[in-house]
């Protein structure tokens, strides 16, 4: 499978590693060079540097043939604008965007794409770890 | 129960607000004023301004007192030094930290402290949405 991460930062170097691992085509964007020094040095795919919400850019990473996206850039409308242009544009069968703002996540949630808060997990498991205490 | 919790972010006063709803006694804690505009209107807890890993401050919290803390600023080391200092000092008897960073993380996981990354989590999750997804 063809796979495209927007933002090579935690999360998004991790995920690019991981996904080679599990025998997929991985190529990663950023919009700074040096954000690929957080790949694994064993990571073989592609690195394309430039802004993700520009679809050349995307057409570079390979979008049109891409059988999956994830936008995990820090930015939340960063994420957001590049998931739609993914989905409604290039038809990218599985779209996943990382949404740090539970309001805005729960907006685009309702809009097809799929996404992930971490606000929101970090918040539930806390408050599940402290809930089971017995004091 | 009562809870302190260290950092009014978007978790921190999330969980604020949970916690009081599900029948605890909460305080929170920001060197930020403004942050304790995060909270929902509703909330009853106290609001106490000043630097978590200051134990003079986490006193002030009532730390002396509590069953739980968690520690959700957004400083990977603020938070492992805050919660190092509720169990170590306060012996408090549920500490939950926050830790971004996948290798803190595994480093003071071993050291009693329950941690949480959303790193880590955020991307098993999109792993795991990516892996299902048949091309």
């Amino acid at each position: 499978m063809k796979v495209v991460i927007l933002g090579c930062g935690r999360v998004g170097a991790t995920l690019a590693t991981q996904l080679e691992q599990a025998g997929h085509t991985v190529t990663v964007i950023d919009n700074n060079t040096e954000a690929f020094q957080r790949l694994s040095s064993e990571f073989q795919g592609e690195r394309i540097t430039g802004n993700g919400v520009d679809e050349s850019v995307l057409r570079r990473a390979g979008i049109e043939n891409a059988d999956a996206f994830a936008a995990v850039t820090n930015g939340d409308n960063r994420n957001i604008m590049a998931s739609q242009i993914a989905k409604e544009i290039f038809h990218v069968q599985k779209v996943v965007c990382r949404i740090y703002d539970p309001i805005r996540e729960s907006t685009y949630k309702g809009l097809g794409i799929e996404t992930i808060c971490p606000t929101v997990i970090g918040t539930n498991l806390i408050f599940q770890a402290i809930s089971e205490t017995r004091p």
